[in-house]
Formats: structure tokens, C-alpha cells, sequence
């Protein structure tokens, strides 16, 4: 028998038939469920919201790490916030120009469970050049006195429950200080149709900080709403300003992003671009 | 009390919570469902399926529509086939140098529906430059014989049912037989996650008898799988070529179109790229 996990937004949900249950446990900071969907496999769930599934996860991933990574003109030291299920991790160690990763992650439990459970995503745990801190990103970015990051990457949930800090002010404000001059910042900014408000006010708090930003957008199936999007952010690199040789080199191993997929995905649609400038 | 509508593609789903039904009948070709629903207003759904919704539209119809008006070098003569909400003809109709709309739905029954249910989708049913055939689309396309038309906009469903026709070879040869020399021809090309081999098996299609045919993408919330496809196809024009004036004018009144989400919207994305060029 299969059943049917819907993930209730409003008055839409999205459902995935499920085969089987891996996981489920209430960890300090919120319910972690891991369970094998029909379609996707091993999908990962955090407070009943799906968050990731080794068959939908590359979209997300590839489209976090790589428009920073192929366009910071050094790309030595990287910092993800949040990022647990590995996904992000495994994206940033493609490069081999990357030499020190930290991952600052809040809940270890969820780490321990995606090492067991979701091994497609999380592949890269191993690598000598990952540093995993497990804590709060907030205290860490506001403490942080070590070398400056070439790229931060906000891998965090929605802004409800513990994320909900990843997506403030002072806590943007404490990355901008750890970053280097020619330092690039990306976080996920919601859908911009489910999130509206949200996904606007992050565009606009990073422009208010950074003084340029720019949202881009891609489709994630197992997200409710049909486009995700992240937000670029630096003081000094525009977002059009592509290493080719790095883009090339990672475009062999991605599954969705490739170069004209980087300069499409920051065309902005007018209902979006007119929010952000009224 | 509200229930749950959800479309089940396999092993995903997508529910929408309904206030009230508004319209169910059997047609002589398909099941005729609108309803209310709390997100999007008022929702057409055939055979279970959701089409489109008045707070869900505009993406679909303004993607369908206008990168073929923006680039055609002449757009006097316009052809739709299928959409029979009327809200493609909305679109067409906005740009002045039409002359001419012909629209050739199959189910009469679905176009007087709408015209009582759906108005804001099909706000443009008066408008005289638009000539309304109910009957086949196949047949309308394979008899033809009066002036070229300028473009031609495949408007049909899911390639199952009465519109399985519309994703043929020999309908394209007689699109192709009917359509200006410059013309340009743009159908609705589904989802190249769920639809995964009709979206490639479209392009392809299109590339052998057009010589060149290229996909474009947008996320249309109200179907399942996120990630909405249109292909674009001419013998002489390339879809980059924009009349900047048309642009410019008809981007005053879309939601989601604009010239930056015309050049963005056709970079494709590595998983189908490797699946055309297999």
C-alpha cells in the first residue's frame, strides 16, 4: 500500500506517494522525517515540509552554489549556513579552486540521519577540505574573527521555526563584515508567488546592505508553488561576470545548470520587478 | 466547508481547496469542470485535470503568446489553435498590428462556459478582429486554403484524449504548409520533468521538419511538476530577434513577460539539452 504526504500551503498542497518510512524523529529543533516516495526515492522532510529527494534535489543544489561560485573572482574559502542534507556541500567541492568549506549547521541530528539515509545527496562528507560546525549560524556569523569567506552560501528552511533569523537584518549585516571586499553572497529567497513578500524584502535588504542584488529562479518540483529562487549579493561582482573555464568545468557534472541557464535565470518577471521598486 | 480538487500526475498530486463548483458537465468530448477556488479564483479543469485559473493565468497565456509576436517579422494573420478559455486570444489581441485572429477550438461547449464563467481570462471574445471555427483542429489545418497565416499558436492539453492529435507529425507538416515563409510557430510543449520524452520528442519534431525549433521555459503554479515548456519554431526567424517596439509596448501590461524573461526563458536546461541531442 502506498500513501499519500501532502505538504498543506494555504489552500494548495503537493503531494508525493510514499512506500515506505525511514526516519522519524523530533530532534531539539524540529521533526526530521526521511522517507522512500515513488517517484523521487529518499525525500527528506523537516516539520512535515518537504525540504529535498535524491531525485529532485540537483535543480536546487546546482542553482544555490554555482552562479557564486562560477562569478567570485577567488573562491578559496566558502561558508554554507544550514545545508544538513549535504547537497550544497557536494555542489561547492566540485570546484577544486575551493580550499577550506565550513558548513555551520544547527541541528546534528539531521546531519547523522542524511549520512544514513540520504547518501546520494550528502556524497561529499568525506572530503579533507569540509569543515562541519554544528551550532547556530546567527552566533557564528556574529562571533566569526577568523579569515575573511570568498563566498557565503544560505542554505537555510522557510522563515518560520529556527530559520527564521537567517532571514533578518542584523544577521545579513554580520555576513557582509565576514566577507571579503570582492566577496559574493547567495541565499535562497523562497518562491516568489507562495513567499511573495518575503522573496521581495530579501531582494530589497540585501540591496539596502550590498547595494546591488539580484534574484534569479528555477523550478524545484517538490517545492509547492513551481519556481524557487536564491538571491546574489556583492558589493563588487556583478552577477553576469562568469569564470569560463569554471563554468565549463562543473557544466560536465550538473544535471540543470550550464551557462545560458546562469544568464537566463536573472531575467526578473514584471510582477516581481514591480514590487521591488514600489 | 472547502474539499480538496487534486490532480494526481503518478505518483505526485496537487490539490487546490475548492469553495464552491460552478459548472460540471459532460461535453461531447471531455468532462467540463469550473470552480472556485480559495487561491486562484475561478479554475477550469478537464477531466480532472487543472487548465487554468483566473489567479494563474497570466504566465501561461503571455509565455504561449508573445515571444512569438515579439520576433515574427509580420503578425497580421494569427492562428490559435485550442484555447478555448480564450485568454491566448487576449494576449494576441493586445498587440495592435494583428488584423486578424482566427481561433479554432474543438469543444464548442468549453468556449460558451467560459464565456459565462471564466470573464477574466477571456475578456476579448468581441473584439472583431477575432473569428471564432469550433471544429478540429487537424481538420481546420489540414483543409486550409485561404491567405498564410503569420503565426500559428498550438493551444491543446495533455497529449492523451481529443488533443493527443495535436503533437503529431503530420499536424506540424500542415501548420508548416499553411504558415508564412517568415512565420513563426510556438505550441504548448508541456513539462520536460513529468512530460519528460513528449518534451524532447516535440523538439525534435519541430527541429526536423523546421530545420531549427528551440524550448522555453516558465514555472505555471497550477501545474503539477513546476516547470511549464513552449517550443518555438520558424524556418527564417530566430527567437531572439525582437521587435523592441512590441516589447516594450505589450511589457506595460504583462505580469510575467518582459524582453529580459524573453532571452532568458530559452536557455535549457543540461538534463534536456543531453536528452535533444541523443
Amino acid at each position: 500500500m502506498s500513501l499519500w504526504y501532502d505538504e498543506t500551503a494555504g489552500s494548495l498542497r503537493f503531494g508525493l506517494k510514499v512506500k515506505r518510512t525511514l526516519y522519524v524523529e523530533q530532534s531539539e529543533f524540529q521533526k526530521i522525517s526521511i522517507v522512500e516516495t515513488e517517484r523521487f526515492g529518499k525525500a527528506l522532510l523537516l516539520d512535515d515540509t518537504w525540504m529535498t529527494a535524491e531525485g529532485d534535489e540537483r535543480t536546487y543544489h546546482e542553482m544555490l552554489v554555482h552562479p557564486a561560485l562560477a562569478t567570485a573572482p577567488k573562491i578559496e574559502r566558502v561558508l554554507i549556513i544550514g545545508g544538513g542534507d549535504g547537497g550544497a556541500a557536494r555542489e561547492v567541492l566540485r570546484h577544486p579552486d575551493v580550499e577550506t568549506l565550513d558548513l555551520c549547521e544547527l541541528d546534528g541530528q539531521l546531519i547523522e540521519a542524511a549520512k544514513i539515509h540520504l547518501t546520494e545527496i550528502g556524497s561529499a562528507w568525506d572530503d579533507p577540505r569540509l569543515n562541519v560546525h554544528v551550532g547556530d549560524g546567527v552566533e557564528y556569523v556574529r562571533n566569526y574573527d577568523g579569515p575573511k569567506y570568498d563566498v557565503v552560501l544560505i542554505d537555510g528552511c522557510d522563515p518560520i521555526g529556527p530559520a527564521a533569523a537567517l532571514f533578518g537584518e542584523p544577521f545579513y549585516r554580520d555576513v557582509e563584515r565576514l566577507l571579503a571586499d570582492d566577496g559574493v553572497i547567495v541565499t535562497q529567497s523562497e518562491d516568489p508567488h507562495i513567499y511573495h513578500d518575503v522573496h521581495v524584502e530579501i531582494v530589497k535588504r540585501l540591496r539596502s546592505i550590498f547595494g546591488q542584488a539580484a534574484p534569479y529562479y528555477a523550478g524545484v518540483m517538490i517545492y509547492p508553488g513551481n519556481t524557487w529562487s536564491w538571491t546574489y549579493a556583492s558589493r563588487t561582482v556583478d552577477h553576469r561576470a562568469l569564470d569560463e573555464a569554471r563554468v565549463e568545468r562543473v557544466a560536465e557534472h550538473t544535471e540543470y545548470y550550464n551557462r545560458e541557464i546562469h544568464l537566463g535565470a536573472f531575467a526578473v518577471p514584471n510582477f516581481v520587478k514591480r514590487a521591488i521598486s514600489s
